[in-house]
């Protein structure tokens, strides 16, 4: 059960995740101006894999155990708007909407992996770089913001 | 605890939801050849709300009760091509991908309701309105591309 529990997880993650290769990065994003520390393109698709299996992993482990429902709505919650933020930003190349998007993304996977801790501490533990990476792709959503002040407001 | 767990269940609704406003049907869909039992507009959102609301009281039942995992594995399933079927088939206007994306999603929904049911009958009787719904999309998505084949190929 625990692994059929882990594939509709991963599956769901894999869902968010297509939204890479259907809204890639392209032109407009390669014009925009960037901050220094901005991690190269390829960077993404390799550490979002990797998130997505320690993502799975912390929820089939959690899915399993009694008083899970906070953690579970969290979890849901934080891949609907992981699902949400490529469309806007490189989608509808909304880059102040982009903020608010992954603001709430965060907010919704700090939430979750606190809510993971109280049940499993390695769920919440498996959380930790999935937390730390959205930090720097807020960090670097709120960058190009301020790198491209006209570009924002035509959008 | 159920109505915290409710109202984050209801957050990623909500998530996959504001796709509705930033994607909108738009000139191109109107032109678009489209079965005689296509709903007006008006009606989706509407349905939408009334379906998030169900889907919500659905989760946050079964997310308070032991043996939820499958359950919650597939709820969260659902939620993310629930956000993706929408920046696929109305933002890049892709007909045939939006066809897979929303039966991937029929078939998450029905394997969700029938693990919600294993737990709490009334949560898999929440999710029947939107089996119909999503039973509907899937055959108004299929009509659109075979009324459309040539723009259906276009993209």
């Amino acid at each position: 059960m625990f692994w059929l529990i882990f594939g509709v997880f991963f599956a769901a993650c894999l869902g968010a995740g297509v939204t890479g290769g259907l809204f890639p990065p392209g032109d407009w994003y390669r014009q925009l101006k960037k901050p220094s520390w901005t991690p190269p393109d390829w960077v993404f698709p390799v550490t979002w894999m990797v998130l997505y299996v320690c993502m799975a992993l912390a929820a089939a482990r959690v899915a399993v155990r009694p008083d899970n429902g906070l953690a579970m709505a969290f979890w849901s919650m934080q891949i609907a708007f992981n699902a949400l933020w490529t469309p806007v930003f490189f989608g509808l190349k909304k880059i102040r909407l982009g903020l608010v998007v992954v603001a709430v993304l965060w907010a919704s996977v700090l939430c979750c992996l606190l809510a993971l801790w109280q049940v499993d501490w390695i769920a919440g533990a498996l959380f930790v770089p999935y937390l730390i990476w959205v930090t720097i792709a807020t960090a670097l959503n709120a960058a190009v913001w301020r790198l491209n002040p006209a570009e924002a407001r035509t959008h």
